[in-house]
């Protein structure tokens, strides 16, 4: 198409509010319009990259056989209700009343959908297993949109459910859709994507795993062990300790600590290191502000999710009152006298000679020796991994942690939906079974702007040749020159009936103008044809990436730009 | 694919709740689930139909210098509070809060987000004309959701909006839509579709057009007429009558009519015709009640469309209260003392000896005479024109009304958006205007029930080859024995491996069963091999229409048919 005739605007100044490259690029490039907090409309080039990513998603669904169905956006809150997710899920679950006063729901995940669609159909085990795929538009009442189209409220997924009759089944299909996953990132030229273990959240089940595209922007935080390649999101993964104890337990002895309110102070204060004290983090469950007061060690930093769940239940940092007998900055497991659920992180398991609070204005203790002062105490988990900690697998001190943005998920759910909503077949002995599901969700826009967050230079995104919202860029520097304009008009027509897909741009502007436009949309290759290059009889070739240049002959140009293309595209094909 | 994995159920009982075909047969052959009142899912042969009809809109979208751009679903109401419609626009436009008490809408038209994207990227004239389109999803909580996915509340839509510098422009832009359109439902099999003059309701404008599907089920009125080829929705269709008045105006004459509160009633008793009378038809308006009193034909009906156009406002048939001063039964122009719009129909204009309410019970009037008698009257058209009615552009007794699916619309919209949310360009000569907007819908459910709706017989849909969700259904019948099974597996690779798409059913079932399955799915054409057949060295070659039933060799029988399904598939290539 014409550049002249596409609609939308590039421009060169960074938005103020645009925080991540990937973000400013769309907005600068004409990719995006701002609706509202969260919510975006596509120009066409951002169009041309979802479809072409919606392609790729859908040829892979299909390798695995995968069936393209498609679910409501909009749906009746009945169906939310037998699977219980309609008082789980919270704020982010859109809710309205239609005209008969019935509620319905915004579609922000589609399990109940999946299951409400087959739970007739799969009534016997000769059924099994089947996977169904759609890719349609989802909304999620997010808190906290960002980064243009990395968290946003209103997005097109492609998620996927498969059925299964057992547990190894559905285990070996989850290993087919994560070579999908792989081969999914690869074609969309994102093969650095990484899966890592995952937190289930609300989805339910035990098994999932993220993948995750690495880098500094990311909202996650990922522990990789450059040993033995364990990888997990930090919300999922175990914190493994070795610090032992000290040979000889001290006496536990009340000292006076004024002013001093943080571990950190109080240590300061006492002069030992904050891993030799007994931190007390307290929270509120949301449903009834009742307190949880979780003690670890003075070091390390609470993993909220594994403590959520845990309790099973959503909770907020407290908020902490007199009555509540909680003695603010003073909170130590000896002589607590407070109605809360009290906790404890495996950091502490057999530790001795700690620091901890006194349970009383300006008092500490020191010597507090777990074992002997606070009988009956029960360990758990809860502690979040750090730069340099333990790998949980290999056991060695090897663990990194990264920022990465979440492309995929995928799932393992086991009879969650299925028992709740009442889905069973009839097995090979007549016996009544719930299927076993599996779920895998890729979000488009989100993947859309991952690829432009990972390739991309100080003028606009680079995008791989799969996913291009064009393959060529074809500029004519100074068209105004019939000879330039009759060229070039040519070799337009000789790309476009070879199938090859070309914007270009025979403005009337400067070179400059002319190239930071391509520039912002990232075609691939680019072909010049201008009065300089036509005098030696040449065009000029190059790639977006700028790890070509060649000049082209005018005779046979069209074939070399269709070759290179053709040769490219291929690298994309699994 | 094979049939045995297809996700879904087909099944022989007709559902109770299915009144047209169309949806039965979805129902039956496994392409939709009922969710919700006017919400359903799909399975993948109706996806698969949906899919080839989206492309074929794109196609021809973009053949028409169209770029595909894609709008929210969820909006702000801020956009459509900008062009009123979030006032004016009632029940129909789902409504709800975000979490931070924003309130949004569920679009069910685009024209505000379509004015909201492009209204920076329009600023000059030189940007003139162009056209942006999507394919996406839509809510419309409609009262009354029917007939399957005729009349639903969830739908996916294909819609467009144009910006032009003028009125011409816009014009002849609106005149390549419409053949666009025609060639649209040509390729999805739909070449009977007509396009007819509409009334452009809440979309505002001026001169639109709807395309019609003329089938017995439709839930819209057509007029046809069968001499100049004028087409029109009864509800925008001139009423134009041509019956004279009598030579001689009788006097007005008070007469008692008990009993008589219809005008049927009152023209038996006093032995005349309806159409010699003056029927009154009362209203109220939706916003605060009042009264709208009108007057016309006895024989004639209201066109309540016309009325609402005229008035401006919705309304709803009357509830007569002893305060309103109107005598129910007895209404007339003379001496009505009522407070109330008071509206005359063109049918009453000039003419005379009319029976009429008295505005007093159990009274009539004849003799009316409506120049005479009711001084001042302004006469304006708001009958429903009739079958055997005059065509309102040739002037003929030519009307013939008909039933029709509406399956598409077009409409020029004129300046009403891009006013009201503040859109304007500058011209050549540096003036500020307002852009002219034209915008054009087709809704991909909807029409592929109507080609469901044309196209079956009494087992099933018979898909046109251009959108049908498979190409070719192979059965084997006797899949157990070893010889078909290899031959047609064979078969299916060939056919595959060229590009058909194959539906293959190699289930162990009865010959019945598999044909009745094929019925349903309603695939274009079917092979069958089977022991009969095999021991006469060939298969059977039918067309799911019934019009070609042709034996093959078993050597070149995938040859043939790869040629026979190529050659259909060109003649829908336009």
């Amino acid at each position: 198409m014409k550049l002249d005739k596409l609609v939308g605007e590039r421009f060169k100044e960074k938005p103020a509010d645009c925080v991540v490259d990937s973000h400013a690029f769309m907005v600068r490039g004409g990719y995006v319009k701002y609706v509202a907090n969260g919510i975006f409309s596509s120009f066409t080039p951002l169009k041309r990259v979802t479809k072409k990513i919606e392609q790729i998603m859908r040829e892979e669904m299909d390798l695995i056989d995968g069936q393209e169905v498609q679910f409501p956006v909009v749906m009746p809150a009945s169906i939310w209700q037998e699977s219980g997710r309609y008082k789980s899920i919270g704020k982010e679950m859109a809710r309205f009343n239609d005209r008969n006063n019935s509620p319905l729901v915004l579609g922000m995940t589609h399990e109940e959908a999946a299951v409400h669609l087959v739970r007739e159909y799969g009534q016997t085990y000769a059924k099994y297993p089947f996977m169904i795929y759609q890719i349609q538009t989802k909304f999620r009442d997010e808190a906290r949109p960002r980064a243009g189209l990395i968290r946003v409220r209103e997005f097109t997924m492609k998620d996927a459910y498969s059925f299964h009759t057992s547990q190894a089944d559905l285990e070996q299909y989850y290993d087919k859709a994560h070579k999908a996953y792989e081969r999914i990132y690869a074609r969309v030229g994102l093969p650095e994507v990484i899966s890592v273990k995952s937190d289930s959240g609300m989805m339910g089940g035990s098994i999932s795993h993220e993948f995750m595209l690495l880098t500094a922007i990311g909202e996650d935080s990922i522990a990789i062990c450059n040993d033995c390649g364990y990888r997990a999101n930090v919300e999922a993964a175990e914190c493994v300790l070795d610090a032992p104890a000290n040979a000889k337990s001290e006496k536990l002895t009340k000292v006076h600590t004024p002013n001093g309110h943080t571990i950190e102070e109080v240590c300061a204060f006492l002069k030992c290191e904050t891993a030799a004290s007994c931190k007390a983090v307290v929270y509120q469950r949301n449903a009834d502000d009742s307190y949880v007061v979780l003690f670890i060690r003075g070091d390390l930093e609470v993993n909220e999710t594994k403590l959520t769940n845990y309790l099973g239940c959503d909770i907020h940092p407290a908020v902490i009152t007199e009555e509540s007998g909680i003695v603010a900055g003073f909170i130590g497991p000896v002589g607590l006298n407070a109605k809360a659920t009290v906790l404890y992180d495996r950091s502490l398991q057999n530790m001795n000679n700690l620091v901890c609070g006194a349970n009383e204005n300006d008092y500490h203790y020191t010597g507090l020796d777990m074992a002997r002062d606070v009988k009956g105490a029960e360990y758990n988990d809860f502690a979040k991994i750090v730069d340099g900690g333990i790998c949980p697998v290999c056991g060695k001190h090897s663990i990194t942690v990264s920022r990465g943005i979440e492309v995929g998920n995928i799932f393992q759910l086991g009879t969650k939906y299925t028992k709740s909503m009442g889905m069973t077949y009839l097995d090979n002995d007549g016996n009544s079974q719930y299927p076993i599901m599996g779920c895998y969700g890729i979000g488009v826009g989100r993947l859309a702007a991952a690829i432009a967050e990972a390739h991309h230079d100080g003028y606009g995104p680079i995008w791989p040749l799969s996913v291009a919202p064009w393959q060529v860029h074809l500029c004519a520097v100074r068209a105004d020159d019939p000879e330039i304009k009759a060229y070039a008009d040519k070799l337009y027509e000789s790309l476009q009936s070879s199938g090859i897909e070309v914007i270009y741009d025979d403005r009337n502007v400067s070179a400059g103008v002319m190239f930071s436009d391509a520039d912002l949309l990232g075609v691939p290759y680019r072909v010049i044809v201008s009065p300089r290059n036509m005098k030696s009889g040449v065009v000029e070739f190059t790639s977006r990436d700028k790890t070509m240049k060649e000049t082209l002959e005018l005779n046979g140009a069209a074939d070399e730009v269709i070759k290179t293309v053709r040769a490219e595209l291929n690298k994309f094909k699994m």
